[in-house]
């Protein structure tokens, strides 16, 4: 019997499906897809008989994934932090380097002075990074504004990133990342002003897909987070939290407590907290670009992760301060020698895992046939390559939303 | 006064030409640089007046260095470890993954199986992605053939590799990497080999610009390295050594004593042999990837090479199964994260104390008149940038000899 025609069609595949349940990776028994619009429309075996289509594409064996999910960015931002790096190199003291500008806050003041436009421009050339390596949707917080003005600035820029490239962005407001300077020693003031004119202004502005804050001893209380999540429970926007990174503040406990979509970092969350996430369906996002370039010791619990079912996501946390890398190859490759994650739950956690993480889960993560056409295609044999390789970028090609 | 003609100048840059003893980077006061053939013939600045040229290339304020050198490298090779890389990392032991033929021994087997235009064609897409990576020189081992026949198709396939493709590769002749399977209980045996058959039949074909040796427990011995480095230094060979990776076998020292160009790894070595470096004017290769992949916690003492002016290089090391990677900035900054190296010792050891490690720093290494022109052109503000991003790939260009 004929099958139904599409506009694409990709043969002598291998497909990682990402799938859970079955084969390593969700293998199947298929060797085509088809592309109807923006999505999937069929998978299966040519020798069973391929739908018609005007466009079909030969792979020659290669692997198809679904497309990268990079669910933890701070890539808007200014200037870079390179010479800060090299005084600390240099034997300079974390004082002299504040006292020369160093730290978040000389982001916040690069990022603070640059235009709209300029801000898009130099967060453009990291985005056509992730993209070459097979990314088809970021997350992008802001975070570096800290001020109304700023916020929404970071936000617009990060929209229009998603509109002039083939790839997904979800806008996560990050107004509670840092106290800005002209608040210090009044947090709780910040945070009023976080809760009370910048999410709602800056929501009505239809910029905020979740909010997230950065709960730990040198930026903001549970206490002062609980407020914001509750705001946004008002508001019904998802909330996401960078916790447990330095300390535990029981951060993912209150994030377990809002149902929200993800808890970042968690290098020292406790087996209680661990259990709360299950319950809630939380999924942990596990940082090592971070964990890496600070020179941590405390790793996260991946075992605690696995024995109680809580998912676990990897990014790159592209930040120009603690994790200046837009390479998720690496990070699955970190994940997997600093964390010993398997080489298929570093993928998972760059696709199935990482939707998850953004609430997409029905949308995107997993090759199945309804969802977003959104591949990676790549030059291995295998797809322990993509993890075993130090930070190679095999990607032959990349589809997003069919095209 | 009119300058000379040259064939090609470079106009608004900014230069690291790495030589020593002068600013950081040994940066100058210069914007332009001239080519005449494959020399760089002419630096200085715009207002003093530019020599004739037929072709003018304006670099808008972008970065100049040498053309990255990677002077430790296995880059020619059948076959990937990732599965086996799987293996452990889902529990496997060391006996399950060597009953499934893990190891170096399944790449000499792949090696030996693959002819020489597929060992070329599947080793051109590493060497590829170090050329996208700004390298213009490229030492290349042998040592996964382990016969003469095998060895030579591996110096050949990188000779070729250096023919059809814009960059300089050196070939080392590594017969005394590992012990054959054919000779499994008789080091004694194959070294006799390595000496009295491979290393004169190898060099009569021209394909040995250096010799190396791995000198370790699971490996050979200081006595039959000594013997090897003896029958080099009989035919002018310069010699190399892997030595002081996971013990102290006095490697290094007797490196030195035969005045090798370089002695690479060294995490074990002790501060008398560091001595021995510096008198001879053995470099010091560091290879972070190896370390970071193995997991290794023991570091190199570089604060001796320092104290003692050893000139340290780094090297990407890549090969399949310690140091799966083709990316010097991530060596540079893993160097600087991992080791404390500063971003310029970084970029030094991927320029002129890398030349020093193939005996070339009269060629090539640093930016100066009279040397090639071989060149890596940055979209950065500043070169500490190279380094302090993880894994990054700013390269705007690339010249290589002039071209
Ligand atoms: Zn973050
Ligand atoms: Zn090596």
């Amino acid at each position: 019997m004929a099958k139904a025609a599409c506009d694409r069609l990709f043969i002598n595949a291998h497909f990682a499906t990402m799938t859970p349940g079955g084969e390593p990776y969700g293998a199947i028994d298929a060797d085509a897809l088809a592309v109807t619009g923006d999505r999937i429309s069929w998978l299966g075996l040519a020798e069973d008989g391929l739908p018609d289509a005007p466009e079909v594409i030969d792979l020659e064996g290669r692997w198809i994934t679904p497309g990268l999910i990079d669910c933890h960015t701070h890539l808007v931002y200014a200037g870079n932090r390179a010479q800060e790096f090299e005084m600390g190199l240099n034997g300079a003291t974390y004082e002299e380097i504040a006292a020369k500008g160093g730290g978040i806050l000389s982001t916040v003041m690069a990022t603070r002075e640059a235009s709209e436009s300029d801000l898009a421009a130099e967060s453009q050339t990291r985005l056509q990074a992730l993209i070459s390596a097979g990314v088809t949707t970021v997350e992008i917080k802001s975070g570096y504004g800290l001020d109304l003005e700023n916020e929404v600035k970071m936000l617009e820029a990060a929209k229009h990133l998603g509109e002039i490239n083939p790839v997904r962005v979800l806008k996560t407001f990050l107004g509670a990342h840092a106290l800005p300077p002209e608040f210090a020693g009044d947090s709780d003031g910040y945070m009023a002003k976080v809760i009370h004119e910048m999410l709602p202004t800056i929501h009505a502005l239809g910029l905020v897909d979740a909010i997230d804050a950065f709960c730990e001893k040198i930026a903001f209380s549970e206490d002062q987070v609980r407020q914001l999540f509750k705001a946004a429970d008002r508001m019904n926007i998802p909330v996401k939290i960078h916790a447990e990174q330095l300390s535990n503040q029981r951060g993912a406990e209150l994030a377990a407590h809002f149902r929200a979509l993800s808890a970042d970092h968690l290098e020292y969350i406790d087996e209680k907290a661990v259990k709360e996430m299950a319950r809630a369906g939380t999924v942990a996002v596990i940082l090592p670009g971070a964990f890496y370039y600070l020179r941590e010791t405390q790793k996260p619990p991946i075992k605690l992760f696995r024995e109680h079912g809580v998912p676990m996501a990897l990014a790159t946390d592209c930040n120009p301060g603690s994790s200046p890398t837009t390479n998720p190859q690496l990070m699955m490759n970190m994940a997997a020698v600093l964390f010993r994650l398997t080489p298929e739950e570093a993928l998972a956690g760059f696709t199935r895992n990482a939707a998850k993480a953004l609430g997409l889960s029905s949308e995107i993560g997993t090759l199945e046939v309804g969802k977003q056409a959104d591949l990676a295609i790549w030059d291995i044999e295998h797809p322990s390559e993509l993890t075993q390789a130090i930070g190679s970028n095999p990607l032959y090609s990349r589809i997003f939303g069919g095209q």
